[in-house]
């Protein structure tokens, strides 16, 4: 409840004529006060919101016109305006000429100085636009503005009279290489580069997009931010016409959400491609229309609280009623509730529902099914489903994963998804011929994808460790006096780093390669060859596992690189890990996945023995070892190290294969002579993976076409390369002097490596907005960041915190806390 | 605002002669419901509060009384009672015999069944105690209460009638040792777990310590209830004269705040110890008292913004002025900001702060000063004191880490902590002789409680992670219609959970010995006796960072074994490894720590070259290499592995040794032949520090006098030396035929080791209330306690959210965005 002293306030400020309340006279100081009081909260309430809503003038009393009039507009006691400034007004000058100017602030420095050089006709590229603070030029000097991809209205005077950390400017220009040209071959071209710049300032422009920092939101207000960031992403992707363009949408959709992941990204990576691939022609026109023009929201309901992996052991039952020409969709048991599915708690509408399919007394297996979950209008959720969200995560916070009972919910006859198979009027269940490893196709893309997130996810972690390392001072300084050294001036620290670096680009290329792969099968596959469709699939589960493994393993890596400050969701990093984390899990959990390229091994062997052909990235696999290449002798080459990875990798196989043999010949059945060497094979398939990713990255470090780029990328491919010899030494008895030598070489590539640590990161051209990142900006001003970011922490809205009153202050004065509320 | 509607009705009912209200005539119909609501609200208030507060019955309007006899005591619309019920009353009937008995119900099945008992004089271990539910009873029968030590409130109708399941029951009935009997070594004797186990009966018994789950709670009511509890704890334990007791307190804490960082914890381990340490006699005098009697609260400000391992570094600056005999303490620049301290943001009132003491001109190095922060009786920020909170991070939720800034601060002279050194009036300083060693001991003891703490962290993370793998069926059956395998069944799945497990009882035995070591050396430290100082320094130092980065592994390994559930914080994992995690960073960065133990290492070679003793940890290195001991031939004991581990940790070691020396032989700086060899001394590092927890297991191992669970506990041993074999077989070139036969071992140890795995995690003996984890609860009921636990997740407060309201329904209806507030 308010205060009684608010509440006799307020009645008084509402009721001009009241002359006595609860017995006591209303003074005219009282009066005053209180009206005055009445007329600040509102109107200062209008003023300090953006746009006025209807919500907010709804809200206005009545009589505060007539308030208005008798007090006028009044100051707020303490002024605080959050709006931005829309324009400001400058004064130009330019030999004798003198200009007014009025500039809105959101645009980009670069077009600021292109319409300041217009009122004089000057050439924009010999002008230098400085920024000279009142109270600060005494001590700093006027300050160049030399961010021209940055908004006009982002610069603050603290911005602005900070230079860039010299401590990075000095690194940055150490590179040996053109950092741009390495850009477009990450984009995939110059052309990508360039598009997806304007994309990002699209929205770096767009006020809309700007909110406070979500590390400082609860769960609930980083849910709804999501919600409407991620219908605003929608929305301005149609005004744009990109919506038909993948390349695009994807770029707006991450500069706008950075790592929040969407509420309503089922809908059109599962509900609208579902809807495409399993409806009749009728069911399509029906419903794909209403799923793309967004007049439904729609998520993908397979997954089950006690049913995974095992899609057959799904217990939800759609019983066919021919009487009612209905189905009859229902949870049967706790186990069979509908768990995980994105959006599914509280956004969507409809869904897609997986379920055994029963008629006439038969059950026909799993099959898909259109049910509505909400009412259209109200949103309600409507009778018989019973649907939420299944509460916090480790990460993920923007989305409402769900959950869905059915408590025996009837949908039409014409709601089951009939492409491949029909229920008639009267119940008669027909199959029709389909081709069901299209569907691999997909997964194959898919996959493909969660690998290029773990690099991303590295290539974000990376370049805040980095720049963290160039400025952080840490540890004995060299001698008496000096500055403590960098973090990056340690060796540990190097390895630590670059490592990480190394397997980002690895799993860059390999995502890339395996992308294409999926291009080139997936032709094939529509036309019914289906060769290469093992292959595939087994090079997608493994890269899966792998690159989501090593995505988290070097993102805490570099976290933990940071120190303390690593920990502070200030760094960003927690975020990142949290994020990119649960790719080792879902899409199938890494384990499995590495299970079933495993599988597809021994099968390898298996047709090697038989002397049939090999597909080209198993071509290497035979029935016989071969003799262990030399590492000593000449240089240890890229092409050498992966001579001898791919060796390390037949020889493990080998090993693991003719002891499934032994156990097939002692008459095991196949499953549990799989079971035994389980643990074994998964090495296996980490050994074949990690050679895939390493040719895909000696492949794309040759093709370069810049000698120097090509130079630092093989050297950071053979680091990643001697680096996979060293930690598999073991495997296959490497000789000591060769790991010896190998170490050496990695040693000597950290220091040649060195040089190029903060290139090799900003190539990767990512900007703060994308980073959300106290201690990774790109001026390096890690200190002053943290100290502002702090400030704007929830405990600090007051200076002694509420749980003092509540709490602390009986407690010190020695009295019992017994007495206390329940929970505050 | 509220609602305009509301306000009408709240000030009708206040005003009983009010006739009009805005023009508008209030009707009797309008007044009655208005008046009616106004009772409803203030009554029901007060009945759902478990004690009706002081503000409670203030904030009740003077109106009530007379409303109240106008309308009687109205019942709530919906009435939601949630009070604990206090006492249940019941009818028992024995032969012909029947009594009513009034039961409280804040104490244990075990002393309900007593108190049943004694009323009919029977013999409680004859006796079953069944709940009946009436609407279940047909279908499940009555239910045996069969958790004896289970508090009788806590138990709901939905929990009694569901059995234990009976999956884990049968996982239960395998185990091949008594449990009781491992549960009472790992406490240290059975008198101390029955100590424990009062302890945390006397936590589970008293309702001041429930309340609703963390996990649905914001940051900042998880530190106001933190602030609760931290001070509840000291009040009872002060009550029940348990403050001296370390080993009482420590369970006390434990159980009443699991996995919640205090936020007055740095209070009793670094503040009250700093003055004990440093005060001089007559400064203990006037502070101590007050700190022990919770008079005032501090905290202990070392670390800076830009300044941590490097003590000298620090900015923070005392400079002494004679005029007034005050210390001017002050913050010069942002790095200089005190920060990460733990309670420093908002809960304490005083820090000792450690700042460069400047008085004549000269600076004489950092020394300690109590700070006054905060006033005394309004808990304000004294002038020239900015503090705060450091804003949220990873984990650590419960705790106020802050910023201090100070701005020319003055405190008297008599707040320099004056023991080791003194600043006269006229400002002379003065130095005394002190034992600085000594304080090296208590970094020793920290480091020992670090690595039982990653002991404690796996112990929780594995029992939560075998349990689930005992219920979780996922997977293709081994035939068509069979259940799904249990996670447990997969030897995938035994290596990954078995691994953690063993890792976690050598931590558990190796932090014992290390705290041991440190009562051994300790005396003689004090007596000036040293030279077990090196040996013991280096210990701590290296355990710590292999103890952290297993621990943190470990648990991030069972979190993955739970799959998707181990991503929900339902779960309990995710708070697990992210309060464990910083472990890695804080008290030594690991990194750092290792190459303190790779130092002493080396400086051990070069005395075995000078033929001087070693240190009994250090005994067995030597200047010269020794043969590979061979794994081939007998048997694998674990005396044979741990010879191999001790020759492999020599081995690398005196590689390192020879490069470091080939260095310092071509004139390189020490420093810099240290840097050079840095990454590879952490290695030998590890080695080190695996061979002495190896050995500590072993030897706890043999301990053990009954011989099956000296047999359990080897065969565990063995599967953690097999495990460090197999994985540091890369470090020194291990044949491949050793490595094929540890290999084999590991399987043999998996199958052997399996039905021991639930015994295994269950004798570290962690209640419910410990683990906070649905999937990992002792019942085994993982389903429908998951469900329970999502409906109360704050998304689900309602059925449809407000972003629908603000958002989704004008843009599912195609209307424009662009107007929507800036961010609700």
């Amino acid at each position: 409840g308010r205060p009684k002293k608010e509440f006799r306030a307020e009645a008084i400020a509402r009721l001009a004529h009241v002359t006595h309340l609860n017995g006591t006279a209303v003074t005219d100081e009282e009066r005053s006060a209180a009206e005055r009081s009445l007329i600040r909260a509102h109107t200062i309430d209008l003023e300090i919101k953006n746009e006025p809503t209807d919500l907010a003038v709804a809200e206005a009393p009545d009589q505060l016109d007539s308030l208005l009039a008798k007090h006028g507009r009044l100051d707020a006691l303490a002024k605080v305006d959050l709006r931005p400034t829309q324009s400001v007004s400058l004064v130009l000058r330019y030999g004798n000429q003198s200009r007014t100017c009025q500039l809105a602030t959101n645009q980009l420095i670069r077009e600021v100085k292109q319409k300041v050089c217009d009122q004089f006709n000057v050439e924009p590229s010999r002008v230098g636009l400085y920024y000279i603070d009142q109270g600060m030029v005494g001590a700093m000097g006027p300050e160049l503005l030399n961010l021209p991809g940055r908004a006009f209205h982002s610069y603050r005077p603290e911005d602005v009279v900070q230079k860039v950390n010299p401590m990075l400017t000095e690194e940055r220009a150490k590179a040996s290489f053109p950092v741009e040209e390495l850009t477009y071959i990450l984009d995939g071209g110059k052309f990508n580069t360039e598009k997806r710049r304007e994309i990002e300032e699209l929205v770096t422009k767009d006020p809309n997009f700007e909110h406070p920092p979500i590390q400082f939101m609860t769960r609930e207000q980083q849910y709804s931010l999501a919600v409407k960031k991620a219908l605003l992403v929608q929305q301005r992707l149609k005004e744009l016409d990109m919506l038909d363009d993948p390349y695009a949408s994807y770029f707006f959709r991450r500069i706008a959400m950075p790592r929040e992941v969407s509420p309503i990204g089922l809908h059109w990576v599962m509900f609208v491609p579902t809807l495409m691939g399993q409806c009749s022609d009728e069911q399509r026109e029906r419903w794909l229309q209403r799923a793309l023009n967004y007049e439904i929201i729609g998520t993908y309901a397979q997954t089950e609280m006690g049913h995974g992996t095992f899609l057959r052991g799904i217990e939800t039952t759609a019983t066919y009623d021919p009487s009612s020409q209905q189905f009859v969709l229902h949870s049967p048991t706790t186990t069979s509730i509908k768990w995980w599915p994105g959006g599914l708690g509280k956004t969507c509408n409809y869904a897609v529902v997986v379920a055994q399919l029963h008629t006439q007394g038969r059950c026909h297996g799993v099959h898909m099914f259109l049910v509505q979950l909400r009412d259209e209008s109200t949103h309600r959720s409507l009778p018989g489903v019973v649907c939420g969200d299944i509460g916090p995560k480790m990460g993920y916070h923007t989305i409402d994963n769900g959950f869905l009972q059915l408590n025996s919910v009837r949908i039409p006859r014409e709601n089951m998804l009939m492409r491949n198979a029909e229920v008639q009027p009267d119940g008669t269940y027909i199959r029709r011929v389909s081709n069901e490893k299209l569907t691999y196709g997909t997964m194959v893309f898919v996959r493909s994808l969660i690998v290029s997130d773990a690099a991303r996810g590295i290539s974000e972690a990376a370049t805040i460790a980095v720049r963290y390392a160039c400025v952080r001072r840490q540890g004995e300084p060299s001698s008496p006096g000096a500055p403590e050294p960098r973090l990056l001036d340690y060796p540990v620290h190097q390895y630590r780093l670059l490592t990480c670096v190394a397997n980002c680009y690895g799993l860059w290329f390999a995502s890339e390669v395996l992308r294409d792969l999926y291009f080139t099968v997936q032709p094939d596959v529509l036309e019914g060859r289906t060769e290469r469709l093992p292959e595939t699939h087994a090079l997608s589960a493994g890269l899966k596992a792998v690159g989501s493994n090593r995505g988290a393993a070097c993102v805490e890596e570099c976290r933990r690189c940071c120190g303390g400050f690593g920990f502070s969701e200030a760094s960003g990093l927690p975020k990142i890990y949290n994020d990119i984390n649960p790719a080792c899990t879902y899409e199938g959990e890494n384990t499995v996945m590495l299970l079933q390229t495993g599988r597809h091994l021994l099968k390898c062997v298996e047709r090697a023995r038989r002397g049939e052909q090999l597909a080209p990235s198993d071509a290497y696999i035979r029935s016989r070892p071969t003799p262990q290449p030399k590492l000593a002798g000449g240089p240890l080459t890229a092409d050498l190290l992966l001579g001898w990875l791919r060796w390390r990798s037949l020889s493990m196989l080998l090993e693991v294969s003719g002891r499934f043999n032994s156990f097939i010949e002692q008459r095991q059945a196949w499953a549990d002579a799989f079971q035994a060497v389980s643990r074994r094979l998964t090495r296996c398939a980490e050994a074949h993976c990690i050679l895939y990713v390493g040719q895909a990255f000696l492949d794309s470090a040759k093709a370069a076409e810049n000698p120097k780029i090509c130079g630092v990328l093989t050297s950071l491919c053979r680091l990643f390369l001697l680096n996979e010899v060293v930690s598999g030494a073991g495997d296959v008895q490497l000789s000591r002097s060769d790991l010896a030598r190998c170490q050496d070489a990695i040693d000597s590539l950290l220091t040649e490596l060195r040089p190029n640590a903060v290139a090799l990161v900003e190539a990767f051209d990512l900007p703060d907005r994308m980073l959300c990142s106290v201690i990774g900006r790109y001026d390096g001003q890690v200190y002053e960041a943290m100290l502002q970011w702090a400030r704007q922490s929830p405990l600090n809205a007051t200076d002694v915190h509420e749980s003092y009153e509540l709490y602390t202050r009986q407690f010190l004065a020695g009295r019992s806390l017994a007495k206390l509320a329940y929970f505050h």
